[in-house]
């Protein structure tokens, strides 16, 4: 028999017969090792344990306790799932069905309704039975023609199996039944130890939102129960915090697919957090030197052009609109070419720089419909956007002071879960960069002296630039365990070039200014998101759209002093409102609290006679009795200093540089 | 010779020969209206004075004094204008060239070079000469062959030459000049009495961005010096009040057709107006009981199939966008569909009605390049737009509410100059509307009686409702003398029934409810530009985006001064600046002045020894000298109040409500 040589991942070389299965070449390196293998990487590609070897290769040993290990163990939970899917609906049609380090899913099509979340549990036993039964689990490989008989009248299947260009479709063989499905898998049923089924959803076939919604059903499996306990609570804390779940409940906003994919509408509630947002943010800047614009979402093509998206950026923006008369618009992906507009609107001098523009900037991305996922990722967003332009020699103060806005912006919100990243351009290959060496040191010592001098704790990424300049971003993580960036600060040698922006510069000459990119908060769709999963929905009291709800113990008797009570604090600025309907104490009080709401004041016989009010701070047990003038001094006070679980906001930056002056 | 009869204005007939001219029919009347008469009206046809009537037909003799008679004059005018550009230019072409009751204008191509403004005086004179040479003015009718040969080397006059479908193309020729024009002129170049050429601006060819821009050149012309005089006078305060030549000399906004024709970009001082507004439309609102929202600017189209707006209101619509998944995409030409998203996104009960859904909306219309102007006609606006959802019996005290409101926000404003417009359906052609009888009768007698209760003044006018629901406008005029709409409250029978919307009455049962449109301020957009001309650019202070400018008289010696008390003010919340720029004390006054800040303050020896303020009012010679809190007592209660030239806002309503109970 032919020989073939097997490079291992540390390096040595062994030799084994032609058709050798990674089982073998497991057992061939330890008895232990093949105990824990169930599958491998055979150049860089997940198969089958039992698939034999045909040439020289690099094979990686796939143990239980790796991320690929699971996934072995998930995509043999997807066959069961489809088997009992299929005993239970011999009609059912198969989507796609996939596993990965996160779980697994199938997508289904029953003729007679939908699979619904209440079945999960039934399903689930049918799959422990099979697991019980120590099944074997065979590979079965069909011609294209074969496959097609086999998913004869299910259209999805079809499809996958005209999908395959090399004549040979996949199935997995369990008690006789061949189910389509590609991958490694475990040897037996009974190899599956711990797995559940977590959650359905509609999913469109392929992802494409005119196809059929198919019903997805979300599962995961693990070889230990203590992983799988693990995993099923860290789920059930990050969906509580999920701001889909959250924005639900709180009824702050909703997305319908069918008046459009990544489309939001902010419901009241959740208007009122944003436009609390929007104004501060802008106030904020504008104390901060920052002149707020209105530029429009539309423009033509051309500036696009011009700045280069629509060469290499074309793929995220929208298709332009053909005006009819020559003209063709296009929705904006970015702000800058429009705050280029304003720049240039007048000739610029020296003495006008820093000259920073702000604003709260709509724009349009076209995301996949499968990437898209509540105010986290959509397809109309408003970015907190402001371009400084600078002359070269600006660039470490202006950077500083934009660093200075950011951390005072943070420890309003009280954020403080997140990391500094500078990029820097990769300096083996400058020549993929925006050719100017002098600027990229110069520019890329002032960015790092700047954090040096604030002492700031950051990581460096070189070669992460963009290719017009090196960056700040600072990163945070969202409830589902995804990096997101929460604010950045981009300096850009490039687009000045490309729109001959210039400034008369103290002798009388033309030069070229730098432009730096900056976000705060990033867009208000995802700061929301980012803001709700961080407070858990329990917004602090200058942010939460309802700040003081009222509940007169007896509409009848106390609802005067209750009415009085609201205009009173209403015209105060405080977002105030009476419960009216009359329901019993304790579910109103309840219906506060679950409506995350800070404050809750019950008014009754005392609180009339002594005009007094009782108050319960969100999360407190106990109910304090106060003046009315005491209560509104808390509630105002509450306001102005940013409070957070009755703590004022503090500049951490100022208090870190204090710590350290000490 | 045959005979014809002709019919006149007052209905009597008289018979004429065959190819009688209007002027000989004027003689025929009387010799005063001979003098008198420059044109004539031929079955509604305005016709040169010499052209032959050859058929029966309805004739009016044009007279000097009549808006007609000047076209005639104008027309004339135009054509001397093409005679002394020839002479001058002999290489230049010519584009459209119109008369109307407003002026003419001549569209011209000059090879090297514009005409320019400055030009103007010299081509006036040149056609003073031909004047006062009284030269006849003929009509020359050429073949379309002839007329080509005639304008060869012109590509516009030929394209217009091409256009003209009879084969008989219409000259005017004056001494041996053919020069390309239609409809009635002058006898001799004498009887062009008053005229004069305005001003010159660059026109698109036949008005189509994609077309070569040529350049306008504007005339008026009268019979008598006194007319010409009051035009004139006329033209100067329009033009110093058009809110584009104000947003241009305080550089508020812009416009730029190369970017995108009808776009607008708020420069930092115009945007600080808009947002001032923003922000006091929403917390009025609110307080009035709206529930301001966000939605987006796109929707699938079939939401405005469903609405009607994509069979009725296409043109006016921009052209969707292919998202290439099967989805068409469309920028959303009115809110209301967003708002009936946000309806219907729960089960709405009657204690929930009338339910006041608001947002500053921004949508997008496809306004003709031509009918396009600064801010008030713009292709995206953003409209202060509201939807109440009230139940048929609610009808009138909503309306009430809704006009209470009004009046209250036209106080603050200071607006007093408008009218109200009820528009009902037509009686007679019931069955154009929506079909329900009793539903109309109800619906106009309360808004009737609404405004009967508020002792208001208003029209009447029949068959101007829409389709959908009566109601009501106020109006306004521009500066151009345009009417405009500045606010309306419009009843709407059908959406609700198109997008089935119910509420769950008191009964258990499912109810239609009526929805209301309704804008207070119209787009931020149109009235920015209405606030300008009104203001004539000179804003209240708690809309100014200067509010108080400080100047100190030596930077050096109280410059400490003035940036001490400008932290003062901008703690406070004022807007104020510093100027820094050394000029002499004079100049910056008047700067101050001229960009009509409401308070200059001057510091210099005697205020920073005594802690005081030197103040002047916009407007005042007089200068006040006050203590620094005195200052700011004055400034924080002239913005509270929304004070005009030191006048605080009164509601108009509450006023005249209080007059007549006394």
């Amino acid at each position: 028999m032919a020989e073939l040589s097997v490079t291992f991942p540390d390096g040595s070389v062994k030799s084994f017969d032609q058709g050798v299965t990674s089982e073998d070449i497991a057992k061939s390196i330890s008895i232990s090792l093949a105990k824990k293998a169930v599958a491998a990487k055979v150049d860089g590609v997940l198969v089958d344990i039992l698939e034999p070897i045909t040439h020289d290769a690099t094979v990686e040993i796939v143990t239980k306790d790796s991320k690929d290990g699971l996934t072995v163990a998930r995509n043999t939970a997807a066959v069961l799932l489809k088997l009992v899917l299929k005993q239970t609906y011999p009609e059912i049609h198969f989507g796609e069905a996939r596993a990965d380090e996160d779980g697994f899913f199938v997508d289904t099509d029953k003729a007679d309704g939908q699979v619904s979340a209440d079945e999960l549990d039934g399903l689930e036993s049918k799959m422990a039975k099979l697991v019980q039964a120590k099944l074997a689990v065979e590979h079965v490989t069909l011609s294209t023609a074969d496959a097609l008989s086999q998913v004869a009248g299910d259209p999805y299947s079809t499809e996958l199996v005209n999908d395959v260009v090399d004549d040979k479709v996949s199935f997995v063989k369990i008690n006789d039944e061949l189910i389509l499905q590609d991958g490694p898998q475990l040897q037996t049923t009974g190899d599956l130890k711990q797995f559940k089924l977590l959650s359905v959803a509609g999913a469109y076939w392929l992802g494409k939102s005119s196809n059929p919604m198919l019903q997805r059903i979300y599962g995961t499996a693990f070889y230990k129960k203590a992983d799988l306990d693990e995993d099923l609570k860290q789920r059930e804390e990050a969906r509580e915090r999920d701001h889909r779940v959250i924005g639900n409940q709180l009824d702050l906003f909703f997305v319908d697919p069918k008046v459009g994919a990544g489309l939001a509408y902010w419901m009241p509630d959740g208007a009122t957090i944003r436009r609390t947002l929007e104004r501060y943010i802008i106030d904020k800047e504008v104390t901060h030197g920052y002149q707020h614009v209105y530029t429009p979402v539309l423009a033509n093509l051309d500036l696009y052009k011009t700045s280069g998206h629509w060469d290499h950026y074309r793929e995220d923006m929208f298709p332009p609109m053909d005006m009819g008369d020559g003209e063709l618009l296009e929705l904006r992906p970015m702000n800058c070419p429009s705050h280029i507009q304003i720049f240039n609107h007048h000739i610029r001098s020296y003495r006008e720089l820093p000259l920073r523009i702000a604003e709260l900037g709509m724009m349009h991305r076209y995301e996949k419909s499968g990437a898209l996922s509540g105010l986290q990722r959509v397809r109309e967003m408003t970015l907190n956007d402001g371009h400084t332009f600078v002359t070269p020699d600006q660039i470490q103060e202006e950077f500083t002071k934009i660093l200075k806005l950011m951390v005072e912006v943070y420890s309003d919100f009280d954020i403080n879960d997140y990391t500094f990243r500078l990029s820097y351009r990769d300096p083996k290959n400058t020549e993929k960069y925006f050719d100017d060496d002098e600027m990229w040191n110069k520019a890329q010592s002032m960015l790092k002296g700047a954090m040096d001098d604030l002492h700031l704790d950051y990581v460096e990424a070189e070669g992460e630039a963009a290719f017009y300049g090196p960056k700040l971003d600072v990163q945070t993580k969202t409830a589902m365990g995804n990096e997101e960036t929460l604010s950045t600060i981009q300096l850009d040698f490039m687009l000045p070039e490309r729109f001959d922006l210039t400034y008369i510069g103290s002798d009388g000459q033309e030069h070229r200014p730098v432009m730096i990119h900056r976000g705060v908060i990033s867009t208000m769709e995802r700061f929301v998101a980012y803001l709700i999963e961080m407070y858990k929905g329990a917004f602090p009291t200058w942010l939460a759209p309802h700040q003081v709800r009222i509940i007169p113990v007896s509409e009848e008797k106390h609802g005067n002093y209750a009415e009085g009570l609201r205009k009173e604090f209403a015209a105060a600025g405080v977002r105030v409102d009476v419960d009216t309907r009359g329901e019993k104490m304790g579910y109103l009080i309840r219906d506060a609290q679950t409506h995350k709401v800070p404050y809750t004041v019950v008014v009754g016989e005392d609180e009339v006679n002594n005009n007094t009010v009782s108050v319960r701070r969100y999360g407190e047990q106990e109910t304090k009795t106060e003046t009315k003038p005491e209560f509104l001094a808390e509630v105002l006070d509450d306001i102005a200093s940013y409070s957070r679980n009755g703590k004022p906001a503090e500049n951490q930056l100022e208090k870190k540089l204090d710590a350290e002056t000490k």
